[in-house]
C-alpha cells in the first residue's frame, strides 16, 4: 500500500533506500510565493548528518540536496517541489550475512513476511536514512511557519539515565553539543555514558522534546484529525520511537483534575493559561500556548554483542553485527522529530484556512 | 475541515453532539458477507455505558443502536453501514453559565477560537459521548477480526496511584469490576481512591492497556502508515488521552540495545521472539507477536472545586462546575481504546491484501 | 472499499438503500457560521421527487429530511452535519423474481460478482434513491456558494431527439416544466415523446446541462485535482451518466485552434474572454467565466418489454420488469447533477484557501 | 493544494516542469515481486516522444528514465519506486514575451490568478511534458495488469474530420502510423489534413479511444469510487481533454432502453452480454466485458496565427506564438490516455482485494 505519503494540503511523499541510487521527497501543496533555496533545506539536512564526535559514526555522508522542481525565480510556485539526495558514501560490501538472517530489533523479519523478500543492503527502506526526505520536507514547512511567527525547537532531553537539568537549560547549547542536549554538563555525562556503552558493545536510548511557539489557537480538526493525534502519528512513524507524549503526557494519569487543569486568565487583554499541563492543545485544537511533545527512542538495535536469532532457512543462529553504527539514535533524530512536527503543524494551518465563513470571506471578497 | 473520517479501506465517519438529536457513525468498506446484528454492536456500547456503581455518573443512557443500512438478510452487503443512537436522557437545562465561560481542561475556548462559536450543551461535539460512534464502529471491526483469529482485550491498568498487580491479573475480572481492572483487589482500592477524590470535589486519571492476539505478521505500511503510527493516532484522538506507548514504551529510553532487542527463535518450526519489548511491531509492521499499547488518560476536567477562568466577555471569573460527572474517565474509555485499536488493525489488514503479487494471485486467478 | 465518501475539505459520506430503513449523508467540513435549516435542504430534495405528471412514477415519496447534528442556534458549527431521510413508501412486495435474475442495464450482476450477493429490493444501494444523500449535501454546498456570489443552474437540455431551443430558452421555465426543460414548447414535445415510449413499453435518455456563474478565477489544483477532472468524476459517478463534457466538449475534437481558443480582452479594467469554448476552465483551473458542463444520461434500464437475460442459477431466461418506473431519468437527475457540481466547486474553493502566502496572511495575521 | 497525487493503493505522485531540471513520478503501492526494468518504462515513454514525421515537432527529447528506488534484484520491493527523467533539450531562450502575456487556450492566466505568478518557461507545470510522470507510472501499472491477463490498447480514433474506418481497423497499424491511427488510409488523410492546418498557421483536435480486455467483473466501488467515475477523472485530468465517454457515451442520450440495454446470456457456462453499449461497466463496477472509453482532445492552443489577448500589465495586445509546436496533441496523448486508464484499473483491482470475506480468507488463512 501507498504508505509513503503524509498530509492533506501540505502533502509529502518520501522515497529511497539506504543503498539505492538516492533518497528524496516530493513536497506538494506548499503555498506559492515563499522564497526558498537549497541552502534552506541543506541546513536541516546537515543537522541529521553524523558528526565528528566519538558518539557518532565516522562515515561521511555528503547528503547534498538538489531541488528538481517547484521553484522559479527563487520562490515556490505552488507546484510540487521535488528534492533529490544522491547516495554517495554507501560502499558496496558483502551483505550475504545479514541478507540471510533476521537482526533482532530490526525490520528484516517483518519486511520479509510482508513483501516476500527485502532490500537487505543497509536496511533498505527501513534504514534511518529514510528520514532524509522527512527532514528536507520539514525544513520547507518550518520556513513557511516562520512567516507566521511559529518557531520550533527540539532537543535531546535524556540519553539513557542522563537527563538535562532545567536549571542549566540553554537553547543555544542544543545546536552545539554533540548530543543535542541544551545543557553542556549533561551532554558531557551522556558522552561518557555512550562511550561506556560502546566499550561494552552496547547501545542506548533516550528522549527528544520538541516545543513550538507562536501557534495560533484553532489548529487541529475534531475528532480524528486532532492536532495531537496527527502529531502522535507523525512522530510515532519515525523508526525507533516507541512512545509519544503531549504536554505533561504520562504524568497526567497520576494527577487530579484540580492540579492538571490549566486555569485561563487575561494578560494584556488576551486570554492565556496560568499553566500548560495540556501542552498547548485542548480537545485536539491548539490553544495558543506553547505546544510540547516528547518522543521516546529505543536504543540502536545494531550492537556488536553476539545475539541469538533465526535465518531465512529457519535455522537458529548467532550473529554479531559488524559495520558502522551510532551507539544512540537520539541526537540525529532530534531534527527528524522537529521536521515531523513542522509538517504536521503546517498542514493543520492550511487545512484550518477554510474552517469558518469569516476566514473564507477574508480571501474571497465576493 | 472534514476531521470525522478515519481509515483507508475500512473507513468510519462519526457525527453527533452530546445534546443534539443523536450520534452515529457510517462504517464504509466493511467486507461483504459478515453476519451482523444490532446486538453485536450493542454489547460494545453497553460496555461504555455508565454503570450503577459509585464511581460512575448516576444518569441513565439507553444508547440503543439502530442499523439503518448496509445489512441484508443478516449479513453485511459491502455497502455503508449507518448506525444511529438517539440521545434520549439529555435534559434541557440552563446552560447559560457554561455557554459563556471557558471551562479549564475543556475544549470550550479552542472551539470558540476555531469556529467562532460552539454548541455549549454538554460539550457538544467535544463531549465524551462523541466516542459512541467509535465504539459502534469498533464492535464491527472486532467481529471481522475474530473471523481471522484476532482477539482484542483492553483493561484499566491504573487509576491514580493504584496499579493492577501482574500476580493477581485475571482477564475475566476486567469485565466485572466497575473500574475495568483485571484485579479485584486493585479495583477495590481504586474505588476507594475515587471516592476520596469525589469527597474532595476532585477527579483522577489513569492508564488503559490494550493487547491484541493473533495478528498475522505483515500488517502496517512503511513509512507513514506504520501500524504503530496509526495506532498512536487512533488512540491519541480519544479526548482525554495525553500519551501513547507501544510495547515497553517509555521504558525503552533508559534501556540498552542488548536488553531491549527481542531475539528470534524457532518454536514448532515457526519464527517467534523470546521476549516482546517491541510490543509486536518492528519497523511499523506487525511481527506476529502480541501487540501491546497503552493510553495515558488525564483526570476528568469537570470538577466541583471552584476554578479560575475567563468568560467570552473577556472577564476573569470563578466557576464551580455543576451537573453529573464521572470522577474518572478511564473505565468508560477502556472499550473506546479497544474500538480504536480494532478499527486500525482491520484497516491495516484490508490495506495489506494488495501488498504482494502472491496475495493478488490468490484472489484473481487469471 | 470505502467508496461512499467524496471531497477533501468539504467531505460527504452517503449511505442507504432503496428499501432499507432510510438514506442519508454526513456532511463534514462545512464552514462554521452558515445559517441553515431543514427547509434549505428540503427545497432541493423536493426537486428530485417524482412529480404528478404522466412522465413520472405515480408513487409518493415524502423524503422529509431530519438534521441530526452539526447545527446550533440555526447555524453550522463546523462539525459534521448528519442528515436522515427515512424510507416510508417502500412497500414490501415479492422480489423473488428479480432477486434471482440479472436485469439488463442494471447493476444486479456486478454487485453479485463483487460482493457475493446483493440487497435486491428495489436495486438496493444501486437504486436511484441513493442520490438523495448527494442532493441533500449539494443543497448545503449551494447555500455556502451563494454567500460568495456563486450560483448554479441546471436543466434538461434534451430528451431523446427533442432539444431545447436557444431562442426560447427561459430559466424560469426549467423549474416549472415536468421535464425541467427551460423551454415550454420543447417540454411539451418531450412529454409527447415519452408518452409514446411508455406506450411501446420503452424508455428514453437525455442530456443535462449545468452552468455555474460567479466562480472566482483560481479554483482547481493541477494536475490531478483539476476542477474539470473532479467535476467529471462527480458527475460520472451518478448512476446513469455515460459521458461528461466541459464547455464545448466533444465539439472541440473537430475544431481548429484558431476557432477554439478564447481570446482575452479587458472589460471595465477586468480580464475577460470574448468567447467561452473552454467552459470556464483552463489548465484545470477556473478562469472566472461561466463554468459549463453536460451529462449524457442513458435511458431507464427498467422497461416493460420482455428481455433476455440470465439468472443466478446460470439459466437463460426472459423477464418483463414490473413495478413503477420513470420512462426517463433525466428530469429527476437535473438536481443531482447540480448538487454534484456544487459539492465539487465548494471543495475546490475551500482547498484553494491555502494556495498562496497572501491568502494565508489574510487569515493568520502574524 | 497537493493535487499531484492520484490513487488509493496504487498511488502516484508526479512532479516537474517543462524547463526545470527534470520531471518524474513516485509510484507507491506497487505490489512486491514484479520483475521491472527501466526498459519496461522506456518503451512507454518512447511512445509519447515526438516522432520524425511532418506532424510532430522536430525537437529531440531523450526522455531517458532512471529508476532511483524501489527495485532490488530486478523486482519491485513494495516500497516507493522513484523515477527521474532529466530535461535535456530545453534550450534557454528569451521567454520575455510569453512571460508577460496570457496565451489564449493556455493556463497562463489561471496560474497567475491562482498562485500570484508562474513559471512561464514552456508552460511550466501546465506543459504537456507534465504527462511524462503519468506515462512512466502507467507503464508499471500496465505491466502489473498483464500478470492478471488485462491488456490495454489505445489509439487515435479521429483527427479533425478524419475518422478511422471500422472496416480497415488494424491494431498493429496504431503503433506504426505517425498519427497512431489503426488505419493506414485514414492516417494518410489525417497527415494531409494536419499539413494543411500547419500551412494556415492553425492546429487540430481529435478523439482517442482506449479499450481494455480481460478486466474481471467486480472492480470499482459504489458510489463515488465507481470505475467509470475514476476513469473519467483520470482522463479528464489530461491537459487538453474536454469530454470523456464510457461505452457508447453521448449516443445513449438519444437511445431507447430496449436498444441500449445489453442482454445477458451464457457462453460456455459463463455469463456474458450479447452487446456492450455499457462499455464494460454497470453501476460503476466492471462486468467482465471489454471496457471502452473515449477522450475528446482540443486543438493545440499554440498557433502561429496572430491572436488577441491581454498582458500582465492589463493591456490589450496581439501575439503570434513562436517556437516548436505539434499541430495536434492527439497522437502523443494516446499513450497518456492508456497510462491513466492502466493506473485507474490497477488501483481498483488492488482496492477490491478486500471487498468480501472470501477474498480475505484466501489471503489470511487463520
Amino acid at each position: 500500500m501507498a504508505g509513503s505519503t503524509l498530509g492533506i494540503i501540505y502533502r509529502i511523499t518520501t522515497w529511497g533506500e539506504s543503498h539505492g541510487a538516492g533518497l528524496g521527497v516530493v513536497v506538494d501543496g506548499c503555498p506559492a510565493g515563499l522564497a526558498l533555496t537549497e541552502n534552506d533545506i541543506q541546513l536541516y539536512l546537515d543537522r541529521r548528518k553524523p558528526g565528528q564526535s566519538r558518539i557518532s559514526t565516522p562515515r561521511k555522508e555528503a547528503d547534498a540536496v538538489e531541488i528538481l522542481s517547484g521553484i522559479f525565480e527563487g520562490k515556490t510556485t505552488g507546484t510540487p517541489i521535488s528534492l533529490l539526495i544522491r547516495n554517495t558514501s554507501q560502499k558496496s560490501r558483502d551483505y550475504s550475512e545479514i541478507a540471510d538472517c533476521y537482526r533482532p530489533g530490526h525490520a528484516d523479519y517483518t519486511f520479509d513476511r510482508k513483501y516476500g523478500f527485502r532490500d537487505y543492503r543497509g536496511g533498505g527502506r527501513s534504514s534511518g536514512r529514510e528520514t532524509i526526505g522527512r527532514v528536507a520536507a520539514g525544513a520547507i514547512a518550518a520556513k513557511v511557519l516562520r512567516e507566521f511567527g511559529i518557531e520550533l525547537f527540539s532537543y535531546t532531553k535524556s540519553i539513557g539515565p542522563i537527563t538535562v537539568s532545567p536549571e542549566r537549560f540553554d537553547r543555544a547549547a542544543a545546536l552545539n553539543t554533540p548530543t543535542c542536549m541544551p545543557d553542556a554538563d549533561a551532554s558531557a555525562l551522556a558522552e561518557k555514558y555512550l562511550s561506556d556503552c560502546m566499550s561494552s558493545y552496547d547501545s542506548a536510548g533516550g528522549v527528544i522534546e520538541c516545543v513550538i511557539d507562536g501557534v495560533p489557537a484553532g489548529l487541529g480538526d475534531p475528532v480524528f484529525e486532532k492536532l495531537d493525534a496527527n502529531l502522535a502519528k507523525a512522530v510515532m512513524s519515525i523508526g525507533a520511537v516507541k512512545a509519544v507524549e503531549i504536554g505533561d503526557g504520562i504524568e497526567v494519569s497520576t494527577r487530579n483534575g484540580s492540579s492538571n487543569n490549566d486555569p485561563f486568565r487575561l494578560e494584556n487583554g488576551k486570554v492565556v493559561k496560568t499553566s500548560n499541563h495540556a501542552g498547548g492543545i485542548l480537545g485536539g485544537i491548539s490553544d495558543g500556548s506553547q505546544i510540547v511533545l516528547r518522543a521516546h527512542v529505543k536504543p540502536t538495535p545494531s550492537i556488536f554483542s553476539p545475539q541469538n536469532t533465526v535465518n531465512r532457512q529457519d535455522e537458529e543462529i548467532q550473529i554479531s553485527i559488524k559495520g558502522r553504527h551510532d551507539p544512540v539514535i537520539v541526537p540525529r533524530a532530534v531534527v527528524v522529530v522537529e521536521a515531523m512536527a513542522a509538517i504536521t503543524i503546517l498542514d493543520a494551518l492550511l487545512v484550518n484556512a477554510g474552517a469558518k465563513m469569516d476566514h473564507l470571506k477574508a480571501i474571497y471578497k465576493s
